[in-house]
């Protein structure tokens, strides 16, 4: 399962504009022109010693730890399927501390996961967080948008890799010194100063080019709070997270999302934030359970031709309810791919995905939205789900808070 | 609808370390000295010009662009609840581009919305777009983890408000010349780096600390990959969004997931990715749906003591099982507020959530677990639903790749 974005983007008909010519941008990054093929030695770890020990051990170790003591029992019991030649391998694969270790691509390619496929072949960014690294991830996905022009179909292709608790010199530099062979670039989020410190010395060191994603927001907000930043990774053994509350609401925002997915309980739409009301394939799902996770209950209400919308519709607050539209070409081809997902015969298909019936549906749904003016109407041709959601949601606060500059706020 | 971060943590009983001495730290960050409460005039805005219209037009205007035609009429048509003289107070509101306008307290506070409950209360952080805005949010959500112990009990209250969609250069002034009357502090995620700039130099100018949250890593990424960033917002008109198979990919993951939820239609475990097991309000759900939105097919299983296990969970590849196991002192709390919650009575409630009910559970759903010695058993006590989906997917990429180096790999 290979995913190459973290958008979901209903299908984008417009017409796609030349790429300019590319050239090297003025970079405020500084990499150094050091060879990346024979890194030197590593630099000083400030108070943190290496302990040597074999690579399988030191990593599954990590993880028992982090993952609660019962892991060990997987690692003591590998499965039957494991490649053992690739196993023993890797277990034999004794670590002096100090030699930088070759991961082979045919090591990774030797594997059958999907992840391995194809990933030597292009420019590398690896990730390193102390946490769980979607922060990093986030970022880069987002940063990595600037760059469409020339990420499609793989003209330029970019690989990711996402290296979570990290939270020792030890492994920091272990990885490193694999981006500074791979040529890859790193970007981190690592909560102790003193470790993101001696990443950007050792990227320097061994002319990688690095980036400190967290490090000057975290900056920032302690100069505007007047408090020093903890230094520790997020949700670290002891870090206090009473949350509580807003974990129970979100919980509570998601089992009612999904339990209102597609026109169910339409009793219940009265209890909802938010509701949707589009065609089928208008992202009503996704976008629900998008904003679900970000704490609103949302419930979802298909309009189908000659089918009555429930009534408990018309009933609601109408500036809860939000309307979806799409350009019928797009819809066509959407439902196309979804008939032949799955396995619909031809006289479904054709009534699902024909543009007759496309067109009629739409008109049908475009009549019910204007009996009901109150209604937004959100187009979501070519729009990425997080898009459409930034839209609802823009529209949501702003109904709340009557207030002339448009924003969402929150209190920590 | 408030949610105060997007981190979803199971109940924490840990002790809490007591914080250590707040104290300002050394900042890279140069917040000029210069007073907030009277910026001066705007810095001249680069072949960009001010047009002055009344302010909910414009806004209305720009909001109707972005979302499609048929929203004029929701313009057209303000709700017969809003108020009255709230509205009339800002279409009358005329702006001559110079004057900072005052978005007075009493503005927001008099709205209904649970946003503005109490946010004039605690420092300001602006999150300014021209996009939806959702990676200055994660960003700012991930740094103010290092404050978590003094914004819990809003001992230090911080208030975040996320302007999304702001392409123009006029209404990012009128946001930054906001942020300084309110002491705010500015982050922003600007593609155009023109508009960055002038983004930079009006903080700079009006003495508002402020950080470029996408500037670095984009031009880190430029010089890596030899290529110039587009410049243009993310999903920007005219952007290639070819992301289609990826899309059908998502929206298949998270339908299959929303299906598949508490045990429902184990006769599809194998289509499943990741299969996860564990009592009731282990997080099962949540952490279904967060790994479905990144594209895994995730099933979920529950363990009722003395109910059977669907048989296909023992038949399928018991790599894909993830076992989860969680404190029995937490989880009869988290049970109890369910039970509450959901209104149960008193019978339905002490079986549910009573000690000797929820040990014996556990010691159920842990006799399972040793008979299954491949399911890896992930301690959920205490983690953020991301923080436990990151263990799952690191075991599940180790799985897939086998190599000596954790990771989770993607390519664009």
């Amino acid at each position: 399962m290979m995913i190459s974005s973290t958008a979901l983007t209903l299908s984008n008909l417009r017409p796609t504009p030349s790429p300019t010519t590319a050239s090297l941008p003025e970079s405020n990054s500084k990499p150094s022109s050091s060879s990346t093929s024979e890194p030197s030695s590593p630099p000083k770890p400030q108070a943190r010693r290496f302990k040597p020990s074999p690579q399988l051990n030191r990593w599954s170790r990590a993880r028992a730890i982090r993952s609660g003591h019962k892991l060990d029992r997987l690692i003591q019991q590998p499965s039957v399927e494991m490649n053992s030649s690739n196993s023993s391998q890797l277990v034999n694969n004794g670590y002096d501390g100090s030699e930088l270790h070759l991961l082979s691509p045919s090591n990774e390619s030797g594997s059958n996961g999907d992840d391995s496929t194809d990933l030597m072949a292009g420019k590398s960014i690896y990730m390193v967080s102390d946490g769980t690294g979607w922060t990093a991830e986030h970022s880069v996905n987002a940063a990595l948008g600037q760059f469409d022009y020339c990420l499609v179909d793989r003209v330029c292709p970019v690989n990711t890799h996402l290296f979570s608790g990290i939270d020792d010199v030890e492994r920091l530099m272990e990885i490193i010194k694999q981006a500074a062979k791979e040529g890859a670039m790193v970007v981190y989020t690592l909560a102790d100063q003193s470790i993101a410190e001696t990443a950007r010395q050792a990227c320097e060191l061994w002319g990688v080019t690095s980036t400190d994603i967290l490090g000057p927001i975290t900056e920032a907000i302690a100069s505007h709070l007047g408090v020093s930043p903890s230094g520790l990774p997020r949700w670290a053994p002891g870090r206090k997270n009473s949350l509580n509350e807003e974990y129970f609401r979100r919980i509570e925002a998601i089992e009612f999302t999904i339990k209102q997915d597609d026109g169910a309980l339409p009793e219940n739409l009265h209890k909802a934030d938010i509701v949707l009301a589009g065609v089928s394939r208008t992202g009503k799902t996704p976008l629900s359970i998008y904003l679900s996770q970000k704490g609103y209950k949302v419930a979802n209400v298909p309009i189908v031709k000659n089918i009555g919308l429930p009534r408990s519709l018309f009933e609601i607050d109408p500036e809860k309810v939000f309307a979806l539209t799409i350009n019928p070409v797009v819809l066509q081809t959407i439902r196309r791919a979804r008939a032949k997902t799955l396995g619909f015969d031809d006289d479904i298909r054709s009534n699902y995905s024909e543009m007759d019936y496309v067109k009629e549906e739409l008109e049908f749904a475009s009549k019910t939205f204007q009996q009901n003016p109150i209604w937004p109407v959100i187009e979501v041709t070519g729009k990425a789900i997080e898009e459409t959601a930034a839209v609802v949601l823009r529209l949501y606060h702003d109904r709340k808070n009557r207030c002339s500059m448009p924003r969402i706020s929150k209190r920590y």
